[in-house]
């Protein structure tokens, strides 16, 4: 008996045969794209955060910031935007592994964390799906100075890395802190602590009132906490695994896809060549479990001494898979689940001689 | 392709659009409450539960036990009984994480393992799902008295902990032990053996002949066997990530629960301190897989070196995580899939400085 | 809010209710039988596979061989035949477990792999699903003489075992090579190259232009590389946890299979005695995450310290539990997702005294 597909999920069909859920207390259909003003604008402003815009300062900012006294290293400073972009899924309108024409619209208005320069006087770059990789060493301290132009209240919740209850960056009902609900057009100030034991390849994802639509139209990156001192890999992927399905987008079908893109061709196209030492660092961000699958390639568990060449991860799992290179030629890297691989959550990795 | 959603199950759609499965070879439809009743008097009584029925011996007993040569420790002696009780999914009737009221009905007869005294003499509390902690240390002996007051036959099957084929608690169709089929105001006797080597944090279930259905209606637990003379952890959580859904409850809508609740302010709100060794122990118990996600928090995978903060779970499996409390403040626990997430698989978890 | 039942795939309701899904660029019912001849006519023959063609060789062949610089162990030759075969999937037409008939029909023509004598001068057995075991230790070279007799081009693409790009056996589009495209009729002669590092239990399928398809229907098979010189096991069990559903089987209703068969008394019973050194190996090969659980048995996670009796492993993982065999008895081996289990996807195991 499987009480699943249809117990899953506060649903019923609707008119037309179409199925709804609830969202934020609201009726959405799961084929046509969900409002996000409309749904935002149902969402009150928390206490406290009502309470610090009452008192004048800017919810967030340096006051705000508390004293990290474990900090021993280097201050990492970002500036990211929450941006909307229109976005193309399958840039080449091909998927490359079949060798077909996708037919199917693909562009939609996505959100996106984009890169600035201090002071957010220039953009570093086009806002892209994911937002641009964190990075420190152990004993950094990485400040994100966040400011949100969307239309809904968002934030910046980080994995594995420290961090205080304040700069969790997470919706917690009437107990939310100002870094868990950044309504439109303000900044906030996280302030995060790479201590000594959060060494490893993370992720941060919007984790806000309207969780987890933000995150379904693109709002996610990836993070690394590096071990002070210790030798960087020659190559370094960073892949997220996730979906792009028609109630984040107002698309008439889902796309399984690797950091925004989907089908060989469109996904990031990885090089590396004989004698590198290559990591990949692989993360799910969507309501599925996955396996990570490369052709050609294994790799020792980081978990033990068992070599592997697929592993399964599930939301808001990373993995990370570490090799010295040494299969040239035209690979695939792929998500082994069948439906997602031709969906589109595969690509090429060209290995050269 | 994906070929799941409506292959996974001998449905069809019956009148009036609605879905149905076959359990126990009768048609069951997937979102109205099962007939336990009905579905029970169908199951014949295998021949070997028979024949200890006829041979006038009590099925179970302490004459059914084994010797259990390897026994060194304590004998630990539990009184069970299955009982139904009326259930509240969300007794606030609220959702603390969105800040909202839940308006669906919540309430249901549930089917609970409740502690006794010894010989039954009275309850040690109330009927809760999940049912009560069975603890022990490598090399004792736990003994469950285990008596059915539901309206089929249900059993314990235990995971992890050693026990004969006799003491198994699985219902075998014809195989059956009667350990396997404990009917309706029966009492068995399971003996098993904590031995050197079936050390961890386990679950026990029911696996008689409607499995699943006792199963999603609340009959499981958690089960720990300690190492002898380890040291205790300060603080030890025992949480089930698993569902009530539809045909299990009858109720409109499923719930994606932690131990029998859903959404933060009614699954377990979790207390320790700053200083404290903590202990999670996690299992999943429906037909999903989960992530295990700590806001705030992270720990090294038992199985390797790797840091993590979210850990894949699927039916039967269960996790620890264990670290050393240095994060005040209020925090999330939950799982990371979204729906489950948004169902209300989540719960609080308050840190004292 | 749960997105996927419904956007993880091109589909739309089709007249009468009926869903469809598009594979290879056509739209099949998803409970009705793909039709392969047909899907396999739209495939273009890739440039390289032409070229192969047009220039007289045959498609692989001794010539397309690469040298193989690091073998220094035995050539393991395998002469295998990709065949249709009239398959039963519950020859007893029972399910043991829950001791009850299954009605439904369950014969359909598989495709399987099916081992020959050298030249394939005459087959070494029946055909059956999953294909022959592939065994070998690391310092040997595997030859895989590989003969298409099905309606569509397929392949053999192996897991963990080193290859070279033209020995990958995946279709790749454009870019695919002569071993990624072996039609009706051709040989191909895959060579690898079990080198050191490439040890452990996999799993070898089709990964040609009607992927998943002939997958789903039976196309895969065990692989183990041994370590050399490495004392075997006295037990040693290889199993594919995988389905067969409606559109790859044309049946009425899906199967959750063990070694393409469902249900106890079907799916392999297996035997062990006390004393004996046991292995599993288990790799999933649909497009579903399983739980692997042995009754009365535990092991310890090779990645790790951990003792587990429930190890969840997803598309294309393959994982091996060991243990010294001491609990004599009937006991059942399953998949712990409830669905699958009483879907079919459960065995017997049973050891002597």
């Amino acid at each position: 008996m499987d009480l699943d597909p249809y117990g899953r999920r506060e649903f019923f069909a609707g008119a037309g045969g179409l199925f709804v859920c609830t969202l934020a207390g609201q009726k959405v259909l799961t084929d046509r794209g969900a409002d996000v003003e409309r749904l935002a604008a149902d969402v009150p402003v928390p206490p406290k955060v009502r309470a610090a815009e009452a008192g004048g300062a800017a919810a967030g900012g340096p006051a705000a910031r508390p004293t990290l006294a474990k900090a021993v290293g280097a201050r990492r400073e970002y500036w990211i935007r929450a941006e909307e972009v229109r976005w193309n899924i399958v840039p080449t309108g091909r998927d490359a592994m079949m060798d077909r024409k996708i037919k199917a619209k693909a562009k939609f208005t996505a959100f996106a964390y984009r890169p600035y320069s201090p002071g957010f006087e220039q953009p570093l770059g086009p806002a892209t799906v994911p937002g641009p990789l964190i990075e420190c060493e152990t004993g950094d301290t990485v400040v994100v100075n966040f400011q949100n132009k969307l239309p809904s209240p968002v934030t910046i919740h980080p994995h594995g890395i420290f961090y205080t209850q304040e700069m969790d960056g997470a919706y917690k009902g009437r107990h939310t802190d100002p870094g868990g609900f950044v309504q439109k057009n303000r900044t906030f100030q996280y302030v995060w602590d790479a201590r000594e034991g959060t060494e490893g390849a993370w992720l941060y994802h919007d984790h806000g009132p309207l969780d987890p639509l933000p995150v379904y139209k693109g709002l996610f990156g990836p993070l690394i906490v590096r071990k002070a001192g210790a030798p960087r890999p020659d190559r370094e992927f960073f892949l997220a695994f996730h979906s792009f399905q028609p109630p984040a987008t107002d698309l008439k079908r889902a796309f399984s896809c690797v950091n925004g893109r989907a089908y060989a061709g469109n996904t990031p196209t990885l090089h590396a060549a004989a004698g590198e030492r290559v990591a990949w660092h692989v993360y799910a961000i969507d309501n599925d479990f996955h396996t990570f699958h490369i052709h050609g390639h294994r790799w020792v568990d980081p978990d033990g001494g068992k070599v592997i060449d697929n592993q399964t991860l599930g939301p808001g799992d990373s993995i990370s898979a570490y090799y010295v290179e040494d299969n040239p030629g035209r690979w695939f890297y792929h998500c082994h689940v069948f439906s997602h691989l031709h969906e589109g959550m595969n690509g090429w990795y060209l290995v050269g001689g």
